[in-house]
């Protein structure tokens, strides 16, 4: 396993929010509340959905194992239920998953972490635009040069470019919590979607389950994933916007530019060669994120058309690209959280450059346009 | 140019939207929209606003020429604005296009293309919504076996596959319509997006001109392209929608299923080679669309990090993706409608195929679900 | 149709060699070599076969038409042949596309483009080496600052930049050598893939054919794709090898470095709205094609798991990628050929920046390494 | 850290060779041999190399500490160097990691991983070669009903297209082998890719240090990444044309076709809601593996447009995606080999199927063409 390769692009919190132990607790999660809102519906017994839950709560298994039993199986609930089940007796046993399939113990699950992992996410954007918005204001007026296909075009108010930052992550913030909102919903149609052997109380199981998990009720969605393709490209769309800022950051924090800089951190930005170097660490981690994201989205989407009921592949590849995109996102924004706040801006190197630019002195009227952006996504 | 490799993939309505004589007709409402929106703003003279107007009327230019010169410029506005100030003199001459640049023009015309080429989309939507409703009905309660990774599953009720279409295509237009009603809209910025030299009456000019070209009005965007990755993943998603039907009715069409089967359309469909064959072709164009759309949102996706003012290449590439989108989606959703509207459901063949899967004949609440999914984006 | 989408990213030659007319040229030569093969096997009759080439010869049909007729019919072959059968009579309208189908004339007549389309490439690439070894050389032994993440690291030759673009981009041109010689090969297999009807006497048929169309001889290939996504990633690693220069000729042109431009050529780099503008327009051509490339390659990569002797939208997708792709180098291999070839190095703001930048003024083995860079492919 | 999402799709064997562990003993064998190779051209002393080399002997660390640290350092080498270097003093501590850089280390020790990882699958893939080989010869002659577009076709040898997949899967190992020996290389550049203080001997420094390590050498490629993109291209070709077998076996494993099944595995293909079902996972993994291939090739190509001496993001997103693809590829390879020695198949079926079709029953030169893929890739 590496350690290495998953770190240094993502937070520790959202490492756990998907890890195995995270991943085993919420799939028990489902059956015990699927057992017990089948109980209270009266298609198994109380006691039967008692069983179930006790089990569940004194359940350990070794991952590695059970790893190593979903590869075998090629789906976790399998050996997951199975071992669950053999610490039940009787009907318990027989209740245990009952009119569920594994399908639904993934896609449950991993939506119960999506809504997590989506909350992390939105909490360090949140950072970002606190911080941002203040700084768009102080230098709304800040006559800078602004550059188009990288050469010099006209002068901008400083701020303007930080208020486009913060008008593009909050605008992808928003998509991401439109879409996690509508689509990360409870999943539970049985083995081929009709959620069989309920004799039409199968609606109120289900909104029974959705409120237990926290999640909202819906149809099964098994075979189609319009849903989780929509999270997906707003969490690459999310990490393309935080992109566009550490792009321009690094781009100003060249040594012939120098008008902005990432905070210094200790133990950041060095260079095994070369001690004099401060390196733009965060924006890297973001950038590098973003060259990854779009495959990601892009496969995701590749596999919408499902064969029937359940694909072959498709479905069994979505998770962990999603997962992946969310992994990247959380070291993108926390990176760029890092960055927006301790932003260390240099008005005499803006002031510098956009004399040496030789335009006329205009910036339009990027002040109201700061204005505009900033009360953007607000409303 | 090769019409053989678009005509097949999209519908000529779509072709026109975007073509070259659309492109050039947009592009000169983008500027005669700005002169009378200035000049009602006392920006640029009235007749200066007239003349342009006049100019823009009767404005003719060839096309293949015209390519050249965009080829050389790297962009449609220059030679464009360039040849049609030929035509103007004096105060008009530089009234034209004033405070405005070539972002804005590719930009502008490009929404206002792609608030016409949703439409057209999603009419065939709407089409293949009203075709598969009363089928998803009609078929509800008709035992089919579900199959999942290929294999006999459990039976279903026949149109719960139905509905699932139905409300994948339709959650997939939603996203279409909320994607293109926020973020195609008005682009206008200036060469560095600070509307220059409108001495603060640059939000009434914005106004005016998105009122005039029947937009949305927005702060500029020219750098910040969040919104135009959202409508590509949108478009995208809709085609993997789409294709999720179009997979099905390919596999149940196979010789050995035959439960459904395209509608027959003379001179669609045969072998160069086999008389005797009725091959999927709408399906055929679907799937074909879903290999290629993945690609094109990551592109665009891919993007995003663009350089400070206007990126290099990103900008420039993301156009040509977009188009393909919509392209694509257009030949995808009328192959869908006129398979949708045809379908050839085989009774017998459903019945024989869920009888020798052996399994108890159960559809769960299929019936129920089949309801509930058809309502599912009517709210 | 736009052309201004495509003239802009694609040489004239390069579009003209995968338009319609050399499209139905290529599917022509395919009928009457396949029929002249077939006559000197005994396969069919001598005078057939005359009387087939003598119609292909003077055949004439409209595209638009025919455009319309492949739109129907889901593919070229059906409708093209079906034109020209109807100007023979009796068995010489048999003798027509007997044992062929209508993959084989799409296949092998996009591999005879496949093979001019990598000519044109390689003559440009050719010209890149040819002016970029000089250049390499005589700035092997110039300090320059180097720079990693964007920030000044230590020294190196100028030349030694330069010699990595030449290496990058003659071992990429290299792979498309070798993938194209290796892949681009005669298709044929008939309906599916058996060569049937001909006794025994099909390998002495194809060797005839693929002789006659100056193809190598192969086995039939039809569902059988991992050869065209070689090309399809040689040719998108070609251009990303060449958009590696583009991006580093960009860096180099900011105003506040300055150590290189494009040359300046007549009506190219504009700007709409500033007069003083010179934009890098070569390194965004190469850019914008680096952008859209790797999606194509990646469509290509996605239709592999083709369908059993011919998939339903995999293949009917690979083709229109393959295409774009080359169109898309040829652009970027043009454009950045004009770039090599007239390169504005700027020695004095390549002193200022090393100097600023305060290392040490040691460029190491910058000088050897550039020597046996420039060799590395001539071997 | 979750097993559950890369087990089920890679190799113990795969994940291991890039696993923690292995990066840590990879990079300290670079610093020992570079320091070895130095100390025999007389750059650095010999007691310092040996130094050095007991202190790398004696090693140990944390690794979950170490991935803290290479998070917030950006690079494995900064860490693993620093706490290396304080086990040694004086000049050895200044000898260590000597003229070089932490790409040097990090790019390297990759390498030599691909050379083993690509070993891994070249011994699966020779599996399936012998396996598939003598399958498709025994089945040359067995009429079977040939399929295009998921429609009966043309009857076909059931060997040919066995002997189809081999020879994809075998030309796309070859191309695994051309571009793993062509471009996993040495890296060694230093700081800025000038191997500087050596003067003029680092050209001898590379080769010993490239023959120790077991590499071949090459002049410094760090910012110059095409070859890794094409090792990338090989790999996810290679999926695909695994996939391509995939995807045909389970076409036949469908229950109304029966022509062919995965082999039975005890604990595998099962379902959590059904006991009859015999899913077919190995197809299923390799599929898998299919969906999520093209987007991290992409992803690699997109990164090719490195800035100058060593790109910001796109070489640091590199190195996860190629990691990937060879986890992939391993679970691919793996279950493609399994099914190969196992694959039942049923002559019945295939008679039932092919007479059911009602085609004239001539599998045309079949036989002789399975003759010509079985030894296509020998040569």
């Amino acid at each position: 396993m590496s350690l290495f390769r998953i770190r240094p692009v993502a937070t520790p919190a959202m490492i756990a929010t998907f890890d195995d132990a995270a991943t085993i607790a919420d799939a028990l999660s489902f059956e015990t509340a699927l057992a017990r809102a089948q109980a209270e519906e009266g298609i198994i017994g109380a006691d039967d959905a008692a069983a179930i839950e006790a089990a569940a709560a004194a359940f350990t298994i070794d991952p590695a194992q059970l790893a190593e039993d979903v590869a075998l199986a090629g789906t976790l609930a399998i050996p997951l239920v199975k071992a669950l089940r053999v610490k039940l007796i009787g009907d318990a046993a027989k209740a245990l998953h009952y009119g569920a399939t594994s399908q639904d113990v993934a896609d449950t699950a991993l939506m119960i972490q999506v809504q997590r992992g989506a909350r992390l996410l939105l909490a360090d954007t949140d950072r970002i635009a606190t911080a941002l918005a203040p700084l768009a204001e102080r230098h709304a007026a800040t006559p800078a040069i602004g550059r188009t296909l990288l050469q010099d075009a006209q002068p901008i108010g400083f701020g303007l470019r930080i208020a486009q930052w913060h008008a593009g992550i909050a605008a992808a913030s928003l998509r991401v919590t439109l879409e996690v909102s509508a689509h990360a919903v409870l999943q539970w149609g049985g083995a081929a979607g009709t959620r069989p052997y309920h004799n039409g109380r199968s609606a109120n199981v289900a909104a029974r389950l959705a409120r237990a998990l926290d999640l909202a009720d819906a149809p099964p969605w098994h075979a189609r994933r319009e849903g989780v393709a929509g999270i997906a490209a707003a969490i690459g769309i999310l990490i393309g916007a935080l992109a566009k800022m550490a792009r321009d950051v690094a781009l100003l924090a060249q040594n012939t530019v120098g008008e902005a800089h990432e905070p210094a951190v200790a133990g950041r930005g060095g260079s095994s060669a070369m001690a004099h170097k401060r390196n733009p660490t965060g924006c890297q981690t973001v950038l590098s994120a973003a060259y990854r994201a779009p495959g990601l989205v892009a496969g995701i989407i590749s596999a919408l058309p499902a064969e029937e009921e359940r694909g072959i592949g498709g479905w069994q590849a979505e998770g962990p690209m999603l997962i992946d995109l969310f992994l990247l996102a959380s070291g993108a924004a926390e990176a760029m959280a890092s960055v927006a706040e301790g932003l260390d801006i240099d008005a005499d190197a803006i002031a510098r450059n956009v004399e040496a630019a030789g335009q006329e002195n205009d910036i339009g009227d990027s002040v109201a346009l700061v204005g505009a952006l900033l009360v953007l996504q607000k409303g």
